[in-house]
């Protein structure tokens, strides 16, 4: 019954679950887009799950212009993670239950993308990453699109990864006791594409869409 | 390219994607046992992913006594959310992408939970809740664990739920152009039971696990 232990402190310190190199922290943040984002509004805390994606050592979200969530966090300190749950880990006892899991976790102070190329960029980014191939087959954005659009950052500087994989840890002792123990493995899964009731007839499912990878 | 929205602000007033009830606030909490909360610390955000239970009207969550995030979160204001996308939508303009999900938000103050009974009861009640069936079939809990146990708890006073479902909301010219629109669902999934290499010889996999359900 291990609590996910991402705390700020444990970012500071060795950790035999940390993993500090950049592949590792890429990795995670590459794999699931989802993400939340803690930020602090009228000194309590709150919190914005939104869709995330990396490029190079910058990690970006985007929302409304006029979203409070997003004009609360300019300039300030926000606390961004990314949590996949691979299983269930299951002991002979319930304190030694616990989860396997890969979590990034990412601190630093959020910056406005004003630069409308950049954002333009950022957002073709965006789509690249997470419905690769799909951009060049959209209908151009329009400049009041981009105008309606907020794109923040920030950089991957105070940010980790932690991974727990494998069987439970059980006290030596329980491993004499008939008890069933284990992992039941969890995964993220793509379905068969649903077409919009409203598209031209004879339109087949693009390619791209088989390109789109999560998890 | 709509972000999840689920800023504070929002959940006060009426919106759309909003569901007020307590069965949709339920049924978001109980399907995904994976939660993230925002606490502040030092004036800062930071972010504790956690496993999460429900008990009637309140949320529970735990880890290690001696946790520095739980110790910076009792008696103070947090934010705890549960967020599973269930699709990407794929417009026919990139401003008419999106996600379909379920999200919970929950705000409130952090209390320990000290009673030893409620404490102990807590526990068998995530066994139960994440891993039906379970708890009896486990070496019981002893006295140093439980102490080793923080429990956390808030009641789910400001609290909703938010659904997006269905496909993309395009620009109504957009409809003439040929461009492949719909979602690609997802969803969350379990695997086949994985043995410890520990387990004692002829351990069958008990009937219990086929009752774990997720997302």
């Amino acid at each position: 019954m291990n609590e996910l232990k991402t705390d700020r402190s444990r970012l500071r310190r060795a950790h035999e679950r940390g993993a500090y190199d950049r592949e590792s922290l890429h990795a995670v943040l590459d794999a699931m887009p989802l993400g939340h984002i803690s930020y602090v509004i009228d000194g309590k805390p709150s919190q914005l799950p939104t869709l995330q994606w990396r490029r190079g050592e910058y990690i970006y979200w985007h929302g409304s212009s006029a979203s409070r969530a997003l004009r609360a966090m300019e300039g300030k300190d926000v606390c961004l993670s990314v949590t996949m749950m691979d299983a269930y880990v299951l002991g002979r006892s319930a304190m030694h239950h616990s989860a396997n899991f890969r979590s990034a976790m990412v601190f630093g102070v959020a910056e406005k993308v004003t630069d409308e190329a950049a954002k333009a960029a950022s957002l073709k980014a965006m789509v690249d990453h997470i419905l690769p191939g799909r951009w060049d087959h959209l209908r151009p954005m329009q400049d009041q699109e981009l105008k309606a659009t907020a794109v923040m950052r920030m950089p991957l500087a105070e940010a980790s990864a932690k991974v727990r994989a494998g069987g439970p840890k059980d006290d030596e002792p329980d491993y004499d006791l008939p008890i069933w123990a284990g992992v039941v493995p969890m995964q993220t899964v793509l379905r068969a594409a649903v077409p919009d009731d409203r598209n031209l007839a004879g339109l087949e499912v693009p390619d791209h869409l088989s390109r789109i990878r999560i998890g």
